[in-house]
């Protein structure tokens, strides 16, 4: 039995990775993953954050918003409410960590590459489509920062793509959109490299707990997913003059 | 002597208006003038603001950001300062007004249209365009809302516009690029209807006071401008159902 | 027909500007437009805003607020609502836009001017009474430095006032009270120097937009008033000993 | 040996209120004492805080703020810090206890008498001439509150007044100006009622301790300044219209 | 080889769980892991958010916070600083989720149970430590609405506990002190029920990326902690009147 | 008649200080006074406030905070309500200059000694005991500095404590618990040196007004319970290595 949108249960949704979407920005693109829509701009700074200012070392971070109608239901923009919410700053920790792990922070000298990701339509999986998307615009970034000479070494040390996967209705499904998320029984984030190394690894019960070797199939099919996702990021970098 | 994209002092740039760009909005619009690029969604809210129950009708409120890498150089998030900017808040009191100003409140019924207008690129004359596609986006939601029946009159009572001009080295010039209004001694934006009618003058000098005089030939060109913006609408919406 | 306070159309309320209301400001004022009154204090501050520095110029800015009773409701204070409110700020910014266009910011040097305008009591024509009394403030600490020697030539360029206007009732009216002001479909701030240069002009429908004519009678009208202000502007500080 | 201003150690400095500064507030008055001016102004609304609505009594509170330029040194305003200040919130404290000490809250009924302290121009001494004015304008509410029907048992129970005290240079002064206050080794402010009633003893030791028997002096000098307080509140509020 | 405190690497710290700590708080406990300690309180409230009022369901949620001097370096109080941290708000998130797993809402009924988490003492595994504590905080508050009859069926389907462990200078720990965390190539908090299910893993790599067979050695490990601390909780409450 | 607890009218409650409780803080103590448990820190910056730059004296200050269900009825984080209460910086002013009158700025050099007092459980007299622990905390960070040679004098000129008296159903008791302070006519806080000296008296008419000659006997009452908490703060400074 297929998906709602006629995918098997071990397939992505469409992804489109379209470079080059901001006129000012050193690195950017626009990420869809079905549905999902995610604009990510890398801004280089000449400055890294007031606490790393004794490391010789450069940083990368990441911000993560949402348009106010990026969801079926209109949300309260976190500026008008005067604080921001626990759950965008939970994904930006995480995007944030994710690009780190393949950024030789050394190489990069003592410079910020902040990535903004903005949701501009979320059905589901947008922290993982920040992140997938997030590293193209890095790494545009830091060809920019190649061509200009401000850095010698290529900074990145590997590829980073997340996924989502779940359990939904008692079945292992990828890439979950946002109707599949909101049933799922377990939802799962996985990060991994180029190179094979899980950076991080998110799995969460919903509702009933999950078993042990459960967590081992989930991994299975999440690797699987990943592996699409980075060729996609390698096809679309592919072009990037050097 | 032409401007550095090879328009005249009168010319608009080009001006492209995009419907439909979010699966939720009641209605929405991507509109392009030039290099400025603004995001409109209109939402429909069964609920109108608290100091306006009493009264039987409608309210159309606007809210206005630019995304964090809009601009050449990053603008911080309104939210991760911890508040917000007069600028932005001129602005959305601007488009709250301009877009009331066509709206029968009464006919609209207690309900809210909110208009969002989320700028992805900035280029110059981000206001404007936010209040040209806030109409669209708003149109398209009172259709919507004909349709579902919930309003029984058509509660825009005409088309509204907005265009920015200025004098720049000495000459008046129509819909000013970013590069052009930095350079300008007057600053001037004209919200008008499709009857003729002024919604809002503001005319700023920047440096040199100016003429009354020369508010009348303002006034004469941005209303040249603003009769192919409202044509321009006029066609983006003629193929909604109604 | 005569209006509620006996003033016909075209008429101003008594206008009072007295000088030296506090004994530590560089400059001050209270002005009093009919029951409107504000006082303006001129700060002088021997720094520039940061991201001014690297200009070797001054600076002249506003801030505005209202006592909470200033109104007939009391009104909260910003303070204790935790964030500003749109409108103050939109305010502060046309204060000091309007008194930079007189001021020639080299002349006065690597240092700042705060005018402080705090409604004592307000009935319409705020904003602009703070304009009118905030520059009587400005002059007032002009005269300090130069007293001081601290600046060498006059910095001011002309005087610069503020008055407001409206169609009310079908009619045309000058400088309108709250009441007035309440029932306006059209509603104008108009900021003219002294050397019959317009700083800016801002005109708003309330409620049906108003025709190009109109806007060249409620320039004609506002400009009848200010003539009569910047008068009165000149007389309170012809004593101000040089 | 007398004061800067002339007075002897014992005397307070001229005292000045006068009623009515507000067209628009139930109570209100200007109090002046020497250069230290606030305006009080008292609010009827007719609800209490949520936490009281349970009680069938009414509730009485202050707000104390300055004006910027109140201070010889220019002040930030509160609303531009975004948080308010310690020192205000302990004032405003103190004046709330103060004037509901002498409110049979019973009587007033399920309303609450907000008064605000805006202090024009501070020379020492403003939150006592808070306490002093606010008392007046709290009378001057009340009174309208009988007259208009809405309270039937006059809810004073007595007048209050503040003054502030201290040991300047091994001195006992009354009524300490700014610059007697920033030198004082022990400060006090004394809160009584025309019962001859303590409400409130606050005095603290800003270097050096002092004695119990010096407390004991303290107590005495402030009693006196408070009985001419007193009546000048009687006599301002004499001509009051029952 | 040993660890610093003498442990072996696949120990836990000394766990010492004190209950009845709060003479007012409806359960709570002082949860010791070496010299990381908790207080963990549980308020019960009857009534739930706003946003679940539809739901005829209970919930359960969780605040953490660190004392200031918790740490080696004084951390400033988010009061202070006026805004809160993501870290605290993503382990709030988890302590809330971890809690949930194990209770039934419907048998808890439309009644929220607060439980707060704060640390006196970091020593690391704090948000692990809080979600171990909180579970028998919030079997005491259970056990209290037993007793008070306001709940029919025990709410509680299982016992939760949380343990952290990693991958430090080559080798897998058990329960990581601050020290090592902060030089934990790999950071993993396991968060499992008394019946074997997980409810969240959370495996980061810090440096390089793991492997997915060292997630597979993490999660053994992570195991035979948590049997321990399960253990630990049950032996506490034992005493606990029913 | 003896009061809830057994004492009577002019007795303490038990009171314990414990040393120590903090593994990093460089001075710590919890201090309980009956049900009442307040853990102090002191933490040493060598850093001054930045408006004491330029004196050359080091600077003493408190910071309050209570744990959310450290009182009967859960209070909300002030964290999370986004602002402060005024009854915390009340307090936390009053312990910061309590402590500063046993200071010897000078003596104490260019640095900062920032004492945390947080309210674990709360019966009553918080601040009272903030301030008798609060100095235990910052005797021992001072010893803490004399033992590692940064200051050279020992910086304390005296002790200092509080204690809280009132006037309880006509009855003059000390030391009020919750219960007896919420029931009080009259409260008072005293706080002295162990030279004898008056630091700060605060006494507050909670409903009626209290005489002189109360005032005068509240001083006697205070005094004498005082002098057994100097005498405890001694006893548990005592062992302290110099």
């Amino acid at each position: 039995m297929l998906r709602k949108d006629g995918r098997d249960n071990e397939s992505l949704r469409d992804c489109v990775i379209t470079l080059g979407v901001s006129k000012y920005a050193e690195g950017s693109c626009l990420i869809a993953m079905g549905d999902t829509q995610v604009q990510c701009t890398a801004t280089v700074q000449e400055q890294v954050p007031r606490w790393r200012q004794d490391a010789e070392e450069g940083w990368v971070t990441g911000e993560y918003a949402m348009l106010p109608r990026a969801t079926s239901e209109r949300t309260d923009r976190e500026s008008h409410r005067g604080h921001r919410q626990g759950r965008s700053m939970e994904i930006e920790r995480l995007i944030g960590r994710s690009l780190r792990a393949v950024t030789d922070l050394k190489a990069l000298g003592p410079r910020t590459i902040l990535v903004d990701c903005d949701v501009l339509q979320a059905d589901g999986g947008t922290r993982c489509a920040s992140i997938t998307g997030g590293y193209v615009a890095l790494a545009q970034a830091c060809r920019w920062l190649m061509n200009k000479k401000r850095v010698k070494t290529w900074p990145l040390t590997a590829q980073v793509a997340a996924i989502s996967l779940g359990l939904v209705a008692g079945e292992l499904m990828l890439d979950l959109a946002y109707e599949e998320d909101s049933r799922a029984a377990v939802d799962m984030n996985l990060v991994m490299t180029s190179r094979g190394g899980v950076v991080e690894v998110q799995a969460t019960a919903e509702g009933e707990p999950f078993s042990v070797g459960q967590l081992g199939q989930m991994m299975t099919l999440g690797q699987k997913g990943l592996k699409q996702l980075l060729a996609l990021q390698a096809e679309a970098l592919a072009g990037l003059q050097s």
